[in-house]
């Protein structure tokens, strides 16, 4: 702990406010992760990791620098981290899933926007985040209104380069992301010095591809009807460090935990009793440490089986081609892989629904949830179409929008009390 | 009327709401704009136009598409007009600008969305606009979220073309925008079966050219420090109706305008008071029947003398190159004036700053109002910046979060009669 002060002194943080997070973080984590039984072993890693969310990764971030290699801080899961491992480079999340940090972005940003958009110019202009004092440089994308602009206020700031994702879906808008990470991989080639090569960008293609890999079997250990081999809430927070870990330590613990749950499947142990409700969460990401919906869904006796969500299926689903010899070839193997990711951003968005489609039946779900972050506009727009499409294909669908505040904490209790109730 | 009746029972459209919207416009423009003294007699036009806003032009369109013409109805004016007009076809605007829609754009998307693409969206659905029903084609553009994800509902309706303009402004997103533009054009060629040629699209440009220049003369009027000779709401209609009416007769009607108010200016007649504080009104869209703020200014001791809005300075600033002799080059100039137009939309955005300092200066105004339709997220995160630059260049800023309904009426009214006595 005197070994984080100092670090988080050396980053300029304002450790008064940030002992304020850091006093309210155990019980919370207490509350949520450790009163659940039979828990896998597993977990234990991201149990310690959570435990020191700004400190542990916070220093090997501040040690790698040292050696010279660059952090780059995302915002989103459209930006190709394969781009800046293959320079030698490191990707990490950024801050944004507390209301601890919302005040201080609404200094700065009107109240009628995102709690997740607030939450990041929060941390960062509050300097209650290492991970935005640690970055070289921040790579935002053009996924929605609010982040967009967002980044003009941040800009100020810090050194950011921006990434245009396309908002359509067209055969030219697939080229125009080509060419976008054509144009990133120019800035990370300058801001770390390394030139990349087809082989450190096959070789960080394979990398993330790993962990992408490591990542779907734990998620497809959540498939099997009879045995839940681990919470939802569990697996959320494997996703969401996912984000700040290093990429080959994450694949090689999601795979230690995958062995597990898959030798749970095996033997017939679940976390929850026979019968228990399957229910998956569609929408709007959910950053660390917003864990709400899930603790309160499998504390109501239903069990989240997956997330249609940046952080779950999105994050990991579809491979990189990793047999591409040309650069070009991997820009345009990186283009179609990220743009098969369905984010609400993208007019006409079917595919969307599509995926929300085909997950439920994957995960057998009983019913879903499509929850929206308050003022989510690309998100709620589409909800009323997602949910019909789901209520036509005979899913019974709950919609819910919330913040990162409690305050409608006991009021979606009842909600979704009476759901899983009504599940039957 | 028993004209209007049968041309509006002929578009499918539901009479009897419709019929609620008629009874109630009259009274509300008499109070708005009747009520005025010493109104320029130019005006005659646009009040005659107005009094039959659903009928004269709505029979001209009809009318139009019987003898082989077709439609295009758009949202925005970053949509080329001379493409259409090139090809013999009509650009039409759409509603959204009355309280009278929401309700019904209500019942399909989220209420936390700005009350325009609301009440487009109820225009639309509740069949109470002829202009939506008329329309052979919309043709949207993706300036922000909610519209792009509304077009989603509305294309479900009818057909559609969209535009997906870039949200930056490097050289390679103006070639985008110019090959979004070339693909319209075959689009526009496809619907009205004519083809797009140099002469005609030269021509097309010339006529929206001189509309612009109309318009603008009408805004020169406007600048003289000493003379007002219009007021703000009348010039505001003048422009929303701009977006309906026949190019051609609008430049005729402004340029009369124009003439009487330059002679006013010569003879020092004004609408106001000597000594009126003049006011810039800077942000969201006006769109026809949105007088609610001008209307509350100007009776509370204030002119409004510039609108840099998309329903004002942003409609006919910058002139399309009218010296090009290829399609390509055509299409280049054409993007070249569009995207050199500021909306919020893009990111970063300090152009538009200098826009809004720039004709504060040219309009010699003494206070901005900087005014925002609720949830339109944009213009709500730049604002802060855009009021601290105004405010440090030495203007004193007013900012209104409003939206179409009238529960806000006396506070604003109470807020700005403070500002205007503020400004001395």
């Amino acid at each position: 702990m005197a070994d984080n002060i100092e670090l988080w002194e050396s980053l300029g943080m304002d450790l008064e406010t940030h002992d304020m997070l850091c006093s309210v973080l155990p019980q919370a984590f207490g509350d949520v992760f450790l009163s659940q039984e039979n828990r896998p072993e597993g977990m234990a890693f991201w149990d310690a990791v959570t435990a020191d969310i700004h400190g542990i990764r916070a220093h090997e971030l501040v040690a790698a620098q040292a050696e010279g290699r660059k952090v780059f801080g995302t915002f989103c899961v459209y930006v190709p981290d394969e781009i800046v491992i293959a320079c030698n480079g490191i990707v990490t999340g950024l801050c944004g899933g507390s209301q601890f940090w919302v005040p201080d972005g609404e200094k700065v940003l009107p109240a009628n926007l995102c709690p997740l958009i607030k939450a990041s110019v929060g941390a960062r202009l509050g300097r209650t985040c290492p991970y935005f004092r640690i970055a070289d440089m921040y790579v935002g994308e053009n996924t929605c209104d609010g982040k967009k602009k967002a980044y003009e206020i941040l800009g100020q700031d810090v050194p950011m380069h921006i990434m245009d994702i396309p908002q359509m879906k067209r055969p030219k808008d697939y080229k125009a992301w080509e060419q976008e990470i054509a144009e990133f991989a120019k800035v990370v080639e300058e801001v770390t010095g390394v030139e990349l090569t087809v082989d450190n960008l096959n070789r960080a293609i394979k990398i993330v591809n790993d962990k992408r890999r490591a990542l779907a079997r734990v998620y497809d250990a959540r498939k099997n009807p009879d045995v839940i081999p681990i919470s939802g809430v569990d697996a959320l927070l494997m996703t969401q460090i996912a984000f700040f870990d290093d990429p080959e330590r994450c694949a090689q613990m999601c795979n230690n935990l995958a062995d597990e749950l898959e030798q749970r499947v095996a033997d017939g142990v679940s976390v929850f009793p026979a019968g228990t409700k399957r229910l998956m969460i569609t929408g709007t990401p959910l950053a660390i440490p917003n864990w709400k919906l899930h603790h309160i869904i499998e504390t109501s006796g239903a069990a989240v089986v997956c997330e249609e969500m940046c952080t779950g299926t999105r994050y990991f689903e579809n491979l990189v081609d990793e047999t591409q010899t040309t650069l070009e070839g991997q820009f345009e193997a990186l283009s179609n892989r990220y743009m098969g990711n369905n984010c609400a951003c993208f007019t006409p968005n079917t595919a969307h629904r599509d995926d929300i489609l085909r997950l439920a039946k994957e995960y057998q779900v009983d019913g879903i949830i499509n929850a929206n972050l308050k003022f989510c506009t690309i998100y709620d727009v589409e909800a009323r179409e997602t949910e019909r499409i789901l209520e036509e294909a005979g899913y019974p669908v709950l919609h819910i929008e919330t913040d990162y505040t409690d305050n409608d904490a006991e009021q979606l209790r009842t909600r979704i009390g009476a759901f899983v109730e009504m599940l039957g």
